[in-house]
């Protein structure tokens, strides 16, 4: 893979997420738009919505990787303290955004209150505003960070808005193929293509297919043809084994 | 909440979830189930199989935290480097462990092969093996990093072998309302409500049920009196707006 391609993190804010409440979804759509883009996504952390553990998660990943995602806390209740804790990263303090002021009394209008106008209090060192077309209220960019929503739908929105603008990196392919057999069985066979394509990404995925032991080899990487040159050397090494092979992936 | 109930991280080790290929279900599988014991899940990180990464990972966690549960990578192939990863980290080899090894043996007899037998190669400071009932190959426990398998079906059978072993804390109870309505309406009440229920965590989370805008409001804590006298007090300010309040959580 090219080392020069992009890397991002996500950072996942919500105590809802850690008391089991709710599963996150944000996580897998950032990790598949990453992925089209090119963009390698390093590193995901889950933290509650606590100043310091905000703070340090987005320290760390920022100085880390050209990329960080943050999901969640930026509403308009008591319990939303990401842009806090997003100024306190960046050492600056939060402030009225009058863009995003603006924003959110063109959509609210009359019904515009306090507590609304909360979501337009931003870290001061904000660079550019997220669009968000469902709710109005606007995810940020500051530096390298990239502040969204925690409703999927609205993050998903952000996120979508926001890919175009990201820089790109070689597209990472994979290609697949499956087997009704034990992955150990493959085992010397995979260490081996893996030593010989060091380029190349060799995943073995075993699963439970209702009972039924499978395993699904992935080969990622950004040359196709390579790709595809493993691959047909892993079904080669499942056809001593079995012959109920399925070409990719598992459903 | 109880000062001394145990904490816990949970870290998901593969490349997989990263790459947007595979949605992780185990985070949500431990969050639920430590929450049902009342430790504190603190903390949560996906990362790639590298050897770095899941040292520092492991190394931070379980120095912060008294549990760390890991998920992922303790198969057969060349892609299963978690043992390897744990033993760098708690600054130990990997080496056959004899139980383990036998655990093995008996369960696959005549078909035991190398490759098989590598999920035996543990931590030398491994001190205690987690029963897998499903394919036999053991998770295991060193300190207080428990060691466990990715695919869903065995985490979650290794996670409730360990459950009745942990130590347990106050349970976190919960309790919730929700309402066709906009959150930032209750932004007020909320803050003056945790305000004075400082022993109470109150999470305001809204939602698009259909496109329709609402909100559940939680109350989380050890105090189910305490619990029940704050949503009380958040379905009265609820009622300021509307009639259309659901006892409990959104579906």
């Amino acid at each position: 893979m090219a080392a020069t391609a992009p890397t991002a993190a996500v950072i996942i804010i919500g105590n809802e997420i850690l008391s089991g409440r709710t599963r996150d979804t944000n996580l897998n759509y950032a990790a598949l738009g990453l992925a089209e883009k090119g963009i390698r996504l390093k590193e995901a952390r889950v933290v509650p919505d606590v100043l310091e553990a905000v703070v340090e998660a987005v320290n760390e990943c920022r100085s880390r990787y050209d990329y960080v995602f943050t999901s969640g806390g930026i509403g308009p209740t008591h319990d939303d303290i990401t842009s806090e804790c997003i100024a306190a990263a960046f050492g600056c303090k939060v402030a009225m955004h009058d863009e995003a002021k603006k924003i959110l009394e063109d959509f609210y209008k009359e019904n515009i209150t306090p507590a609304r106008l909360r979501m337009a209090i931003l870290p001061e060192k904000t660079e550019e505003l997220i669009t968000n077309p469902v709710s109005s209220a606007p995810g940020y960019r500051i530096g390298n960070v990239y502040v969204m929503a925690g409703v999927p739908k609205i993050f998903q929105a952000m996120f979508d808005w926001v890919k175009p603008k990201l820089i790109s990196g070689a597209k990472i392919e994979a290609r697949a193929v499956s087997a009704y057999m034990a992955e150990s069985k493959l085992a010397d066979a995979l260490t081996e293509l893996q030593n010989k394509y060091s380029s190349v990404d060799i995943g073995s995925y075993p699963q439970l297919d209702d009972g039924k032991v499978a395993v699904t080899i992935v080969a990622r990487g950004t040359d196709v043809a390579v790709l595809e040159e493993v691959i047909s050397a892993v079904e080669k090494s499942m056809r001593q084994h079995t012959q109920n092979i399925i070409a990719g992936e598992l459903a």
